[in-house]
C-alpha cells in the first residue's frame, strides 16, 4: 500500500529555482492575475479549474458560509485572541474547532446520504423512492437529517431558495437538488414538523451537483469560516468585546453558584 | 471602555425569520451570485466591497499564499488527520497553528514597518532614508528583516515581480511598495548579501497599499492556507502518506538513539 | 432547560479578594502541599479527591498515557512548533487534535462499550454472555473492537498485565477488567486472530472501575499526552529535528511525484 | 547541524514487542505503580524522576494552575464542545490556544527575566541591584512586569505566600524567590502602585529554583490547564451552558448593533 512501504507523492505542487507550480500550472504565469480566491479554492478540490457556470455555483456556496454573526465558533476565537493576541492563527484555529458535527459538519451529512443514494443509482431512479428510503433510514436510527430545520429561518431559509435558483440558471439545479428537495417533502411528511431545507442542506446538494466528495464537503464550510474569523479577529481588534462577554459570563455563574 | 461596561456591539452580521445581512448586505439579494469568494474576504476584512481593480490585486495575494507544497503546516494537518479522520476541521485547525513568526507571518512583518514608517509622512518623504532608517534599526535589533530572503528563489522571487505588474496594472504600485523595493536594496548594500523581495514581503506591500491594516495582515496567509489545507486533506484522503511518514520518522530516529 | 433559559451554574470553583475555591476546596490552604498533579486531575473528573487505593490507579493509567515516542501527534506539534516558536500552547494543541478515534480516543470506545453492557446488569449478571453480545454486535456492524489489537505488541501487551496487576493490588479489578478480558477472549475465539488487549483497552476498563464516565475517558488521554507534548517541544527546542522531517518529507515526495 | 543533514534523535522513549521504555526507564516496570502523574511530568521536562521535596514543590505548582473558574480558555473548549462533541479533544485544543502572553504565559515572562538576571551571575550577587536593573528595563520599554499585579487578589495574592511556604519547607526558596520579590518591592517603589506578586510569578521563580528552563516555563501551564479543561468539558457534558452563552451574546450584540 503507499502507506505502507510506497513511493510517498503528492501531486499538490512543487518549486525550484525557477519555477512555482501549483497543481500543475505555473503560479505565477497561469494562475496570478488570472484565477480568483474562489476559483483557485475549486482548482484545490477539483486539480482543475472551474468552467465559467461552475464558478458562479462554487463561489455562491462559499460565500454564504463565511459569516453568520455571533457564533460559538467565532466567540471561541475572540475569546483565545483575548489570551493570545500575539497569534491570530490560533484564534482562528480555535473557532474552526467548532465547526463539528452540529454545525456546519452537516454539510457533510447530506452531501453523504445524496451521493450515497445516487452512486451508480439508474439516470431515471426514483426519486421519490430513494428520498423515502432515506427518511426511513434516519427514523430508524433516530437520527436527525442533516441539511434539514432551522430555529429562525422558517418555513424557508432565504438561502435556500437563491442558491437552487443560481444552480438553475447554470445549469447545475440537478439530481442532487432534486433529491435534496423530495427528502424534505417527506420528512415533513412523515414527521409532521416544518422542516426547511436549511443552507447546509442546500450546499451540500450543491457540492454535490459540482462532483465534491462528501467526504471533504465540510471543508467548505471550514475554508469560508476561516475567512470569517479572521474578519471577527479584526473587528475584535478595533470594537473588543470579549473581556465583556468574559466578564458577563463570570458574573453569571458566580452569581448562581455554590 | 467598551471592554468593561459598556455594550456589545458587532457590524459582522445579523438575522431574523426574513433577513440575513452581513456587513450591511442583504446576504441572498446582494451578495450571492454578485460576489466571489475573494470578494467576500475583501469585504470581511475591509467593511465594503473592493473596486473591479482591488478585487484583482487582493485575489493575486490570496492565491499566492493557498499552496506551498508539502510545507510543515501541510505535514501536521495530516499527521492530525491519520489520528483524527473524523474532523476534518481538527486537521486544518492543527496546520493552521504553525502560521507563526516564521512561516507566513512574516507578512505581518514587512506591513508593519512598512504602515508603520509611512504614517503621518508627508507625500514627499524621502523613500530613502526611511529605508535606511528600517534597515538600521533591524540591525541594531539584530532582527531579520521580514519579507527578505528565501532559501530556493535567488536572487529573485518569481511571483514578486508578477504581483508587483498586476498591482502596477491596477494602479497599486504605490509607496509601500516603492519603499519595501529600498529596503532590498539598502539591506543587500548594507548587509552584502544577495537578499530576494519574497513573496511575503511583496504581500505585506500589497496589502498595506489596499488598506489592510498591519494588525491583521496575517489573515491573509491564514485565510488562503485554511484553503490550501482543505485541499491537502483530500490527497490525503485518496492518496495517503502520513503513515509513512510516520513510519520513517520513527525509523529514523529509533536508528540512531539510544 | 438549563440550555435555554435557566441561570448558568457551574461548580468548578470561584474567588474573591481573600478566597479561591476549586471543587470547592480552599486551594492555598486545602490543596497546595496537600494534593498532587494525579490527585488534582481525579477531582477535576470526580468532584472529589481520591483515595489512596484510588490515586495509585488512577495515576498508572496517566502515566502509561503520558509518552509514546515520536507518534503523529508528536510530529504534528514539533512542526507547529517550528512555524510559531512563540506559541508553544499552539504546538501542543495542533498535537491535541490528534487525538481522536485512531488513537488514544479508543479508550473511550472500550470505556463505553463496557459501561454500556454493565449498566443496570445485576451483579451476578454472565460476563461470558455480554463479552459474546459485544463481540457479535461489533461483527454485525464489522466494527473493530475498541481496546484489542497492537501492532507491535503481540501477543501481549507489558502494559496490560501490569495495569491489571496493579488494579488488584488496589481493589479495582472488578468486573470491567473481568468483562474486557472476557471481550478478548471471545474476539480472539470468532476471529481465529492474536488480539492483545492493549493498553487503551485496559485503562478503558479501568476508567469504569474509578467511575469515569465514558464520555470523558478519552480525556485520561488528552491530560497525558499534553504534557507529552510539552516534553517533546523542550527535546525540539534542545535537539531540533522538525526541519530535517520536513526536508525529508518534502525530497521524498518531489523525487516521485510531477 | 542536526536540523539539516545529521542523523535525527530523540531520547523521549522507544519500544519493541518486549520492551516500552520512556526516557530511559521501563515503563512498566520501573515507572507503573511507582511515579506518579507529577512525577511522570517532571520526568518529561527533566529526563530524571524528581526527589521528594522536588515532587512536592512542582506538583504545588501544577495544581495552582489546573483551575482556574470560567475564564476565556474555558469559555472557549465549551463553545467549540458546542459544535464538536465527538471532538473533545479538539474543545481542550481551542482552550489551550488562548493561554498566550495575557493569561498563563505569563510565567514564561518572569521566569525569563529571573533566569537571564542569575544566569552566570556571583552567589553574593546584588539582588536589590538586579532588581533595580529589571524594573528600569521593563519602564524603559514601557512593558509590564511579568508576574506583578492582580485584579482581584490585592494586595496579596494568597497562592504566592503559600508557595513560597511549601517551597521554603522543602529547601527551594532560594534566589529566583528572593530576586522576585525584590522585584515586586522595586516595581511598588518606583510606580507608587500595589503590585501583588501574583500566582503565576511565583511559579516562574519555582520554575526557574527547579531548574525548569524559561523558554518551557509556559508548558507547566499548558500542562496544567489541559487537565482543566478536561474538567470543564465533563461539566459542560452534564449542566450544559454553552449555548446559554452564546444566547446571551448574540442577544447583547444584536440590541444595541445596526
Amino acid at each position: 500500500m503507499t502507506t505502507k512501504k510506497g513511493a510517498m507523492t503528492s501531486a499538490m505542487g512543487w518549486s525550484d529555482a525557477d519555477h512555482i507550480v501549483v497543481r500543475g500550472y505555473d503560479l505565477p504565469g497561469q494562475l496570478l492575475g488570472h484565477v480568483d480566491f474562489g476559483g483557485m479554492a475549486f482548482l484545490e478540490l477539483m486539480g482543475r479549474l472551474p468552467t465559467a457556470d461552475e464558478a458562479v455555483v462554487f463561489n455562491a456556496c462559499l460565500v454564504t458560509l463565511v459569516e453568520h454573526g455571533m457564533t460559538p465558533s467565532a466567540i471561541a476565537a475572540r475569546m483565545t485572541y483575548l489570551g493570545a493576541p500575539e497569534s491570530l492563527q490560533g484564534a482562528v484555529a480555535a473557532g474552526l474547532n467548532g465547526l463539528g458535527t452540529v454545525f456546519v459538519g452537516t454539510i457533510e451529512g447530506s452531501a453523504r446520504f445524496l451521493q450515497t443514494a445516487l452512486a451508480g443509482a439508474p439516470l431515471d431512479a426514483d426519486l421519490d423512492l430513494l428520498a423515502a428510503a432515506i427518511v426511513a433510514d434516519h427514523r430508524a436510527r433516530r437520527a436527525a437529517i442533516a441539511g434539514l430545520g432551522h430555529p429562525v429561518h422558517k418555513p424557508n431559509d432565504p438561502r435556500t431558495a437563491r442558491l437552487f435558483a443560481i444552480a438553475g440558471e447554470h445549469g447545475f439545479r440537478g439530481r442532487y437538488v432534486a433529491l435534496m428537495e423530495r427528502v424534505r417533502v417527506e420528512a415533513e411528511r412523515v414527521s409532521g414538523k416544518v422542516l426547511p431545507l436549511n443552507a447546509t442542506g442546500a450546499i451540500g446538494a450543491l457540492a454535490s451537483e459540482l462532483g465534491v466528495p462528501w467526504q471533504i464537503a465540510r471543508g467548505l464550510g471550514v475554508m469560508a469560516r476561516a475567512v470569517g474569523l479572521v474578519g471577527h479577529i479584526l473587528e475584535e481588534i478595533r470594537n473588543p468585546i470579549a473581556r465583556e462577554i468574559w466578564d458577563r459570563t463570570e458574573a453569571a455563574v458566580n452569581e448562581h453558584s455554590g
